[in-house]
């Protein structure tokens, strides 16, 4: 870590910050600026105690944090990018992956369209809320264990791959039942106790970026992840919050491309929940398989007008095959080499 | 609610629409504007489905909700301030409470020393971090039960009010036997699971915003806990994400004043928090009171450069009845007419 | 404008509103809602006085606008897209248009270098800044009317069109005579003194979008451009400010799909400003074709680890044709069926 | 200037960087870490170039600066606080100032009706907008020189100072000649270019924070103030663009409190934009005022309803005393020992 102290501090104040660095167990190395004074502090950041807590001594300025918070799931710990197969679908290391389905799973009819919809657009990975996160509690809570049962008939009949979202760890058992990919939604994303023990479900997990959460801070929460146990995490970019009103969120794409700077896992980007209007669904799709997303998670529905939760964001699904084959060509450009 | 058409629609498309709203349970009313036509859906928004899922069709352009989706959190349903007791201490309707202690319990020496100090300062409700939520699994997250036991002591031997956070569903018994308030922290203000586990567990609740979550949003999650039980809630303001790096988070005080005017609840404020620097903690708290909060929380360790977490953001507790007595002139007038 | 009433309003109140409506010109019609009672007003909204005015009155919740504030930028004013030349290229309505050229003008050396870098490319569209608004009084602040020659001997020599930025209305004169398009940056986009001289000056205006500017203002502020006699405007959205410190701005590609369904003029994007990391810029370049931009503005420079500003979002100009390849796919498909 | 390299670089590549820090006229140190390499570059980094533009260098994670952008401004280079005079009327030092009146001129009995408001409530400094920024070319733009007129009307007659925005350098003198403070709205606060002109026009100058400029940004601006001539400037937080529809924009009274510690300068709020409703502006000021504030800016208006902008955030000037005596217990915990 760096130390910035404040101008024209003493020698007797540089002595006594070298100390307490030293303390915690960092060796100190003064410079002498034009200006201020700098003491960088040589030691592991991660294994030592933070030095930020000195922030609060009246000799320091500030103090900068040089190695990041986060190891196993950086391209500097593991530099070949991951990918790994949900049901018979692959996904990462140049292999796209399209999850579709209803915001909500509302009726076995309204499910079962939706899956042969998908199926015929040559999608397999179908998404569906049985237990749903609400703004309101007077707003529909989701079928919960029925719609459970409802996605486990769609993958006995159908062979689809079901991912679904948890919301608290009592269901765990009950949805890895059931689910191929568990789904972090974006409220639940620093819920580090869920993260805990969704990670030992034994199952993919799928997490969402918080409205307000940093690409280090998703990161870090991914880590949580991998430091207990769970390999398979897909990341994905859903919007974050912001001033602007014309979009229910502002879909960050420059943080996938930067995302998949920083690690090997796969990215992939949700422009449903971001545009909350089926209508800029499609561009947005085209714009996150550019920038080198390595999938989408995208709401589709029989009749969107009449749909339990989320119906402004959902696409026909009985259209789905067009908005499919508006895709291809952008999927193949920024596939073809090395998805077959 | 109020659907907004597209300019030119026929007299084809305002009957489909108005067929929707009949069908969805509502009475419409057509008015001609002069660029706009517009229909006015008549019925109870909280029971009836949103008709914000008619957005999708292609004659409208928007649909205005009119009703809140909130209702015993609202003033219009509860007019007069709730106030209920903390231990021996009262909040709401004119009574201010302070809320003081470490980030993190650490030991039984760091925990005794603060309590001592806060009640040399006249402040009886200890906060103390037993189960902590980090941004990265390799720090500190807390001495977990044995910080509960800790806390337990403190309440034995000193007879302090207890506050303290619950991270999860399954640590609600444990943490209830202990804390006069449970606290949801940020990150968990819309983690509706462990809202309703905790809304049921019979203690006061403090619900901070979370750093995304508009005041709409934040009463919502309220009423989560009301409608599940629980009538002794606390709300608290502790910053928002914004673009500006010079504090921590943003304080949003102008919140502050909007959920006093909106609910009947309690508001206070964590300064804290989101200054995340420990000399803008004094102006904040001065200006949370002018503001109408009903209390604040304030973060308070015996030597705080060498903390666990948030170092840089503690009061020393060896100052923090010099801390009390410059506020003492704020709260003076702000509750002096009613607090005795 | 639709005025929602508090609930439980009496019939005496609602008549005091309704005078108020009718004093603005405005004819009311009250809708009795279950809990609410709501007033629409029909009237022409650009015409007369806003009603927001009343929101102060005590019996009212909000009122909320129907109409949008600007018209001549508006497709449902002008419904095709709005196509024009800058120089010998076409921008709009199926044309792409490739802007290309250093941060600032620095030397005459510089400039010629990345002149022949980008003609090589296929560009010849060429910006460059001469006035430089920066952050700090201290940094460079462009080589003003020295760069403006550098810039008329490009365009004399290479036959390039010309695009720079203009930071005051005394400036106009000179830089329309040397400028094909001049430019609004964002910190400028709200300067509607300066909107309305550059109106006036019979060249094109490219207006970029303001950091903390809605889709909707950023629409009116290109409204003030037509209203003031220019016709021929480009958008451009070069990110916003938000909460995420991994990019200097966050691009939102959002707003440029909204601004193509909203408006009739061309959108265009700038990555370099966006991103602020020349290694962002082509998946960033990528994904504003594939979300249907009209064109882009990307910085090179020849050494840019040597540029007076912006060094770290600007492209080697060397590798600027291996750019341009890379991107050439994208502009065959989204272009393809239009552009020729 | 930290430079911290990338894990694992090369001797070579130390050493290339090395010589850039030198090329630069720095004097490169290098400090060998755990997992990471610094060089840290000693030299005046306001006089020097900034190096941030080596973060192109593919060997370099980033670049971190120590100085601040600002001098003039801040209090490591002019440690006591700064007060002048606006007329009569003292600010800064401990110095209160109050200032009023309507967001726009509208007529000779409107701006006296208030300038006899304020003045019956012991305020001599008034506000009015003779040039308006409208976020709409079709808004009331301001009555512009007959405004200008109206103002002089009542500094002759009743003796009140002036305070009125300035929306471009061609207005400069004609505004000078009447106001005793120019204002630069929050759409200008960049506006480098006028910022230049104004400081030369021998008034002092009112800088509004912009909506989306940090702190830092705010005082560069303010920087350019004191370095093109202008010493008597005073700073005014009005409120940044966040998330939150709740308010027009978040008061950021954070950003009050860190700004008295970075800066001399005296620094104002103006929680009437800020909060777009008047219930607000109440509890606002008073916080305002206990965060350290020197004084406040506040709308106020004869009949707000009929107000020709801005009506939903003015006070009635009919109650303005009583605004004032409910702010007064405030004023005088704050000022008490100082301001007479």
């Amino acid at each position: 870590m760096i130390i910035v102290l404040k101008a024209n501090v003493s020698d007797e104040d540089i002595a006594v910050v070298e100390g307490k660095v030293t303390e915690f167990g960092y060796e100190p190395r003064v410079v002498q600026g034009v200006e201020r004074t700098i003491i960088a502090a040589v030691g592991d950041e991660v294994t030592h105690k933070s030095l930020e807590t000195l922030q609060n001594m009246p000799m320091i300025d500030r103090v900068v944090p040089i190695q990041k918070r986060y190891k196993l799931v950086s391209r500097e710990f593991h530099r070949a990018p991951t990918s790994f197969n949900v049901g018979k679908n692959k996904i990462g290391d140049g292999n796209f992956m399209m999850i579709a389905g209803p915001c909500s799973v509302e009726s076995r009819e309204q499910l079962e369209t939706v899956t042969k919809d998908i199926i015929a657009s040559g999608v397999t990975v179908l998404r569906g809320g049985a237990y749903k996160p609400r703004t309101s509690p007077y707003d529909f809570q989701g079928l919960r264990e029925e719609g459970l049962e409802l996605l486990q008939e769609m993958k006995d009949t159908y062979g689809v791959s079901i991912v679904t979202e948890i919301l608290g760890a009592p269901h765990v058992e009950k949805v890895a039942a059931v689910a191929d990919v568990l789904q972090i939604g974006a409220r639940n994303c620093q819920n580090y106790h869920l993260l805990e023990v969704v990670a030992g479900a034994g199952r993919t997990v799928l997490l969402k970026r918080g409205m307000s959460v940093t690409v280090q801070e998703w990161l870090s929460a991914a880590e949580y992840l991998l430091v207990h146990g769970c390999e398979d995490v897909i990341l994905c970019e859903r919007g974050i919050r912001t001033f602007e009103p014309a979009t229910r969120s502002t879909l960050d794409l420059s943080a996938v491309a930067v995302a998949k700077k920083e690690t090997h896992l796969p990215v992939i980007v949700d422009p449903s929940h971001a545009a909350g209007k089926a209508d800029l669904v499609l561009p947005l799709s085209k714009a996150a398989i550019a920038v080198g997303a390595d999938g989408l998670i995208v709401e589709t529905h029989p009749n969107p007008s009449e749909a339990s939760s989320d119906a402004t964001q959902q696409i026909p699904s009985g259209s789905f095959d067009q908005f499919m084959s508006e895709l291809q060509p952008f999927i193949d450009i920024c596939f073809e080499n090395r998805a077959k």
